[in-house]
């Protein structure tokens, strides 16, 4: 089941054009990851241990533009692909009911020393 | 009775000191002012009008730093002061209960043509 | 001979842990396709037009991360795939001397109908 | 004598309007105080040391829209005024030759403890 996460979209991250800024979305991306973090219950554990998601190689395909206050969901799902974790990740307007963005984005886990490593145990369960 | 618009702290907007970074404040209360334009039912034809508000000065005092998640309520109040129209916005932070920043922001309305404007007919009850 | 854009990584853009947020690389690689239209003398003329790029896929691998005040260049190849224009770059950190990211992004031309158009004779010449 | 920084707009940094978004110009101002560190030849140690300056209360007057590619200069003079560190700043359009907006920020130094501080000796020559 993926993870689900809402927000919406805000006025001054439209561009010249009117509408959302393509780097913006991956923006959004990012926030959907740290909210599978945060209801893990393990956000502030990892934020103190040190460790961070270095994301290694970013896909995606912009389907429809955005607008101001277009209300997004975005829903992500996880794989191992050691030494990588993927997030599959596709940006939905609920405003239009039309899919957005499709992202893949390949991360590796790194220590504070900088070094790989596994997902800790606390983590192990939001693979799913 | 103030505009009130509810969002929350996404973790890209945390700079290197871990807390938002303080140009960011002024995008929340941007938002907030747009969301006031949303709620009177006349956002997209302002937007197809050509009309903006100019920002001509800003003064925000930073009372709380802001994290990652935090539930954040923007509150505003609208004076006119003509040609001015002046919003007094507080930044709170609902996870903490505590107040964040406080800010002044002084605009003026411009039309396409670049010259200032009063408030159209359909905006006037913006003021309350 | 590939088009190359110089700047340098500012504070702001720094993430929580210290280095470039990897969105802001986008940011990085927009800026120097812009440059191209500068450089063509067409810059003005392209954003009266109503024309814009509308970016349909990017693909960007990150190789090494970029800290404050680095020193960067991005070089950009453009290769016309009917109906896309697709920008190859690279992002080259000169304080380090070592390439930091590279991207694909493959674009669509729009005219202000946001009809699919073919490179308007004045831009012809940015394909070399 | 002010410290100077020069700069350009970037084109992502325009909004719907057209022009460079208000947040964005805090975002040169702040650059512009990090690239007093950096001149300073203090910002390595100053980032190790965990220190950092916080940001209590900005007022900002915008004179001048600015647009993409315009070359600006930052001007900086700083006074202390005990326990405050106040930043004037002017941002310059070296493009249309105008002055585009004026800034002062009041800060506090604080330590890795969060406890306010005096300037460190290295720093000191950095007021003049």
């Amino acid at each position: 089941m993926p993870y689900k996460y809402l927000t919406e979209v805000r006025g001054y991250e439209l561009d010249s054009f009117g509408h959302v800024n393509n780097a913006t979305y991956l923006n959004y991306t990012e926030q959907a990851r740290w909210n599978i973090l945060k209801e893990s219950g393990f956000l502030n554990d990892f934020i103190k241990s040190g460790m961070f998601l270095v994301v290694v190689e970013t896909t995606i395909r912009y389907v429809r533009e955005l607008k101001m206050f277009d209300s997004i969901e975005i829903t992500t799902t996880l794989k191992q692909e050691p030494p990588y974790l993927i997030f599959y990740q596709e940006i939905f307007n609920k405003t239009t009911n039309e899919k957005s963005a499709k992202a893949k984005t390949k991360t590796l886990l790194i220590n504070k020393e900088r070094i790989t490593q596994d997902l800790p145990p606390e983590l192990i369960h939001i693979i799913k």
